[in-house]
């Protein structure tokens, strides 16, 4: 079996570090690196998370690189709101073991698709910064990157009515990757609200034995509460986790090619995806976008991954 | 009882056609002019169209007067795709027993609102021009206009992927309109998508004996077979109809208070409404916004309408 | 010899003001109305202002029209800093001897063109929202226009750094004249502000005895002392004169002929106007713009035209 | 007597060669390092004309970094019309007898600035994606910028009627500088446009009887000959030179305090600064804007500067 590489960049983040746990139990995937970005909380709390995930799921041996502490061009937000104050509130975790790499994050994802054998995919779960930056930095990468399959946007919003946070953070970067021609599988809020962690969910999840289950239970609780706060939903989404599951069963996953464009200059619409679901704008096709989950196979699949641990 | 006066500005259009169709026949409604725009078709076409319906139904005495024929600021399109070349393509209607007036529809607009006795009700089933011009020409009609319910918008799109017709048509005459501090009813594409003349009601529709239904059912063939083409919907949505059934029977319809403002200035989102659906803004209610229909129930009152004919 | 049929589109302001007393004496104009609209300040002042104007000249068969009183989008500004609380601050002015015709200004523009026998100049020399408004309304009176020859724009601004006022206060009126395809001069800054009212000819206004010279020595006064303080400039410049003394002296004007196209959409650029004097845009020539004016012999029209009251 | 550190971060270019031949034999000014960028012609050309003028100049120690080949977000643009295809067209210069640095311009940049014990001032006269990146992925080296100097904007455009083209060609990284807080000094057109290199300049320099200033001689001829051509100018404006004649002779310029802001987001305008000479705004000061050179100084220095080699 062949794996595949990837470089994970996040910001954790509760569906993020879930994300790393699910994938660092997949035979399927070999995690490069993973690299960090400012976004549901500063760059040091989200790094910090990763740190303390990594010791989690004893990912010891994969760098963990600072990324970028703002946005391109705009000023930084953070989303204190739902994931709490460190970015990943509810579960007790303890200080990372180690610190992490001296290596700049976008230097990381630079060096580590230039030196693959094989191609790269990559897999941002945060604002695009980095790979914005990457690309901009070092546009020669594209040519070994296999795909970005990547969490953000959608045909509507929970940051504003109309951009979803990742890519209303920094819509330029993200502007920057769907121009960039490269492959891209986009698990937008329309997919990712359909992977609620339901109070049954909850419970499978809290009847596994181990400790990593027993984090990822805490970890979703938590999740659960601000969005039943902010949007009265019952259960989270757990939005980043697709990017991971999409690559280990694409088959749990409906996709439609369709062309994805971002809006940069809108006064009310800044980060805006505009999803071209029925091919009414002419525009070519860029984006592999996710439609429908199987909801089923989709926990099944984190449930086997989390019994491992 | 008391009847609700009403203007209707539109674009027929195979569903504001049908919408002065049901409301021609209620009791509750006093239709006191007719205004027509460019939208669905051009200007003469709409307002050919516009006598035709009244000739159909019998609205000997309602003024119907010819409004703009091109937006504030930008260029003309039309949606010949969706209504034919016509506007109001399908049934053969024949040639309008009379003229259009010669009172301009902004103007007549603005004098019915001055004249009425009682406030007034505009119902805009095209784009807002008319209402962005009269309210632009004469502010204090503001005074005696009780609400203005009309068609247009949602949290997604139709002509782009993120903006309905009628406001992307003309952007900033529906800012003009959201910001006018007035009391709005928003039947926009989450709610109209609910009305869809299905297979079903159309047979309905063609079980009635009379000249008007058979016309309806003739236009909603006619439709429901470029919805088919254009979005792969099976059977088309009455979009306009709403906005007069919302006024005839207000407990079809489960409404939320939002803000609703309109993006002018995007490069690819001119014309999207930001309908803020969970307070994530801070900005202020300015709209009821349609979020659920009872369907059965909204059928079932066309279905009677036809009947009376 | 030939008279110019003109209508003068205002919001006086000072050198509105002037402007009327200047056409006023010109055999070669004949006035065909005067329509207001808000700029300078609100539209009852503006056109309270104008009917003073006219008992001062004797303009007392000439139609005044209040128009708009408020840009076709945006929210209302006036510049009270300019020109006082009035509008017309200096002078005392008796009460106008008559009242604003019954006739909106957007209807007067549009009857009087479609009436005269010979096209008919338009010279706005306040925000565009009354010809903006005539355009979407009755968009067939272009036919009959011979050319708007308007005093706004330039290649740097005053209201903002890049925008100067009359088109910042309505940059989408403004759009929709540029966009016309109508013949178009263009009085900007470049030229108006070489048209300044300094000292000296403010004297020899003053050596000049009758009431209306006395009274045009008043304004210039006061619009010199709000111009030095705001921008530091010594003399007023009276940018909306130089619409009437083209007309009249045409060999006073070096113009080029250029594209100028009106932002709307910018951040910080709202109402400015690409003035592309080089050519670098590629956009077709729209417009003759400004660009040196015959300072003495522009001084010496007015004076003389001042000697005849 | 203090020397100032420099890293001077240009896209040779005419002017930018120039700059680099006037710092080289400044005793004030001590050049760390020169980084690249993308702008007058492609990153390839622009690095190749940096090395082949320190090798004119013997800046053999100097280390010449290769930086951004494209802009942070928009397509890439050059300007053979003005530069030539090579960027440097005119002389005829040996190859480069070096290669370019490992390491990238914009780690170049960071690392300089990190490592020098004295603030730094940087001199951009490219475009600034190269800075905008570097304060983006490491926004602490804020805290070790003396100034940042920089060639760019204006009052008025070149590359289009109001953008000036190094704004122009990457606004969003512009903005990213105006925004940094840094202080910032700005040689826009309003300022380099004094610094013609006339008939009488180049006389000058070709009496100069070195080869450094053959070199610039013919550089000016060409440079001249498309100035000439696309602007219909007497001579060409060395723009690029003035921000190294400021840190050697400020007294040869009248500079103002006040806020420039960069528009993103325009349809027609963007990259345009947004210059506030007169305080309209309200926005906070943010830069030094060049007013008015000393021509006559200026010149002085330059010959000056080319008889020392």
């Amino acid at each position: 079996m062949t794996t595949r590489k990837i470089i994970m960049d996040c910001d954790p983040g509760h569906d993020d570090a879930i994300a790393i746990i699910l994938a660092a139990v997949q035979p399927k995937l070999e995690i490069l690196g993973i690299t960090t970005v400012s976004g549901n909380a500063e760059i040091e709390k989200t790094t910090d998370n990763a740190l303390k995930i990594c010791d989690l799921v004893s990912l010891n041996d994969v760098i963990v690189s600072k990324g970028a502490s703002e946005p391109l061009v705009r000023l930084r937000e953070t989303a204190p709101g739902i994931h709490g104050d460190s970015g990943l509130d509810g579960p007790e975790l303890p200080k990372p073991s180690r610190s992490w790499s001296e290596e700049h994050g976008v230097d990381t994802i630079i060096r580590l698709v230039k030196e693959s054998k094989e191609p790269v995919t990559i897999l941002p779960t945060g604002p695009l910064t980095n790979i914005g930056l990457a690309l901009t930095k070092a546009p020669e990468i594209k040519n070994n990157i296999e795909e970005i399959v990547l969490m953000g946007g959608g045909t509507f919003g929970n940051w504003t009515p109309t951009a979803e946070f990742n890519i209303w953070a920094d819509p330029e970067a993200a502007k920057k990757v769907f121009d960039s021609g490269l492959p891209i599988a986009v698990m937008g809020l329309d997919i990712t609200h359909q992977a609620l962690a339901t109070k049954e969910v909850i419970e499978q999840v809290n009847q596994i034995d181990n400790k990593v289950a027993n984090i990822v239970g805490e970890l979703l609780v938590f999740f659960a509460s601000t969005y039943k706060e902010m949007f009265d939903f019952d259960g989270a989404p757990v939005h980043d986790v697709l990017t991971v599951a999409y690559l280990v069963a694409p088959e749990l996953f409906k996709m439609k090619d369709v062309n994805i464009t971002v809006e940069t200059k809108g006064e009310f619409t800044a980060g805006t995806t505009s999803v071209d679901l029925h091919g009414v704008t002419g525009r070519k096709v860029n984006a592999k976008f996710g439609l429908e989950l199987d909801v089923e196979g989709f926990w099944k699949l984190m449930i086997e991954a989390l019994k491992k641990y």
